[in-house]
C-alpha cells in the first residue's frame, strides 16, 4: 500500500491561518474528502478529485478515504479548526477498529487552529488560565452526561469553551446549558458569544452570563464562559494568570 | 498613536506549522519580544531588533513592548504555541489594566497551534471528546487548586491535557498530580508523554497511567491523559466520539 491518508485542520475559516503544512499536503493531494462546506475551501485544480459530503456522514467518509489510499490515492481529509477536536480523526480511528487492513496505510493527523483559539485570540485571553471544552451536541452522548460536566467544570472553575452550541434539531440543549451554569453559580461570569470567527461575517459579543439569551448562539458559534476571575480591560477580556 | 502589538503563536515548533498570518506580522515588524528560545526561532533580518528576555519577565516584557508600540513600532510578542493559552496575552491585559493610556493601541492576538493540539495530533485524536487544559506550574495559583481541579477533572470523565508538568523548580508536583489521578480512578487510564512535539528531538510514549513515572515529563513535555473511553488502535491513541 502505497497511497496515504492526511486528516487535516483548515483552522476557523480565514485562509491566513491555514498552516503551511496543510497547504501542501492539499497541494500533493488527489483526493479531498469532507463536509461540504469545507470542501468548499479547497480550490479545485486539475489532478485534484473532490468528494463532499452531507454532516453526520462520518464514518462512511473516513471509509471511502481510506479505501482510496489503499488503493495508491494521496488522500486529504479536511475539517474546520482541528481535526482532532469534534471532529475527523476519530471518525478514522473508529473505523481503523473495525478494518485491520487499513492500519498499515501512512496516516497522519495534520492540526490546526481550533476555533475556541480563534475566538479567545478576538475577544482578548479568555483561555489564559486552566480552561474545558465541551461539545453540547448529545448527538453521541447522554444529555446527562454534558450536564454533569459542565456543573463540575464551574465547580473547578475552569473556563469553559462550548462547541457547537445549537443547532435545528436541538434547540433546547443551550438553554439549558445556560440554566446549569446559572445554577451553578456562574450568572456574574463573563460569557462570549463569537459568531463565524475570522470570516467576513465574524461578531464578538461579550456580556454578562446571567443576561445571554439562548438564541445568541447557533452553529457557527464559539462560546466561551469566562472563569470567576475573567475580566475586561477595554475592548478584551482576559483571564489573569493568577488564581483569583 | 499609531504603533501597533501583536501577540504572536509560533506554533510548536516545527516552521510548517506557523500561520501566514503570523509571518506576515513577523515581516512587518520592527520589533520582536520575547522568552530567548521563541525570539530564536524569528530570522534576524536588517530593520528588525529582537528583544530576548528571560523566564518569568512576563510583565516587564509586556511593559516595554506596549512602550515601544506607543512610540509608533510596530511590535510583535512572540509565544511558542498560541499566545493565549497559559502564555503572553493574559500579560499583555494585565499591564493594560495599570496603564490605561495604551489601551487605544491597534492590539491582536495571533493564534497558533497550541502544544496539546500537535501532541494529540502525533498519538492520534485523544482529544477527540470533551477535554480540558490544566497547567501545573502552581508558581500563580495554589497547589491545593490544581489538585481540586484534577479531580473534578477526573470525576467529570475529560481528558486532561497537562502543559507545564515538570520543572528543575517543581520536582515534586508532577509526581502528585499522577497520584491524586490514580485516587480518582484513573490507574488504568491512558497517557501519553509528548515530548518536544514537531522538533527533531520529538518522542511520544503511551502507556497505562499507572505505570507511568515522574521522571517521564520535564518541561518539554506535554502529557495528555485520556478519558475512561480512551482506545488504542495500531500506533493511535483515540478517544471515540461516543460516549463509553
Amino acid at each position: 500500500m502505497t497511497g496515504t491518508l492526511a486528516i487535516a485542520g483548515l483552522g476557523p475559516g480565514d485562509a491566513a491561518l491555514v498552516t503551511p503544512e496543510v497547504t501542501a499536503a492539499l497541494a500533493a493531494a488527489t483526493d479531498v474528502f469532507g463536509y461540504a462546506p469545507y470542501v468548499a475551501r479547497v480550490p479545485a485544480r486539475n489532478g485534484l478529485t473532490l468528494h463532499p459530503s452531507d454532516n453526520r456522514m462520518e464514518l462512511q467518509r473516513a471509509s471511502d478515504a481510506l479505501r482510496l489510499a489503499a488503493e495508491g490515492r494521496n488522500v486529504v481529509i479536511v475539517s474546520s479548526g482541528d481535526p482532532g477536536v469534534f471532529a475527523m480523526a476519530a471518525a478514522v480511528f473508529e473505523v481503523l477498529e473495525t478494518e485491520p487492513q487499513w492500519r498499515d496505510l501512512t496516516i497522519r493527523v495534520l492540526p490546526g487552529v481550533t476555533a475556541m483559539l480563534a475566538a479567545a485570540a478576538r475577544a482578548g485571553a479568555p483561555l489564559g488560565h486552566d480552561f474545558c471544552a465541551i461539545n453540547l451536541s448529545d448527538n453521541l452522548k447522554p444529555w446527562a452526561m454534558i450536564e454533569k460536566r459542565l456543573r463540575l467544570a464551574a465547580d473547578a472553575d475552569l473556563a469553559i469553551a462550548i462547541y457547537n452550541p445549537r443547532s435545528a434539531s436541538r434547540p433546547e440543549g443551550f438553554a439549558r446549558a445556560l440554566e446549569v451554569l446559572k445554577d451553578a453559580g456562574c450568572g456574574e461570569r463573563t460569557i462570549i458569544f463569537a459568531h463565524a470567527v475570522t470570516t467576513p461575517k465574524e461578531r464578538i459579543d461579550v456580556l454578562d452570563l446571567r443576561e445571554a439569551r439562548p438564541e445568541m448562539a447557533d452553529m457557527a458559534t464559539l462560546v466561551i464562559v469566562g472563569n470567576s476571575a475573567t475580566r475586561r480591560v477595554g475592548r478584551f477580556v482576559y483571564a489573569p494568570r493568577r488564581a483569583s
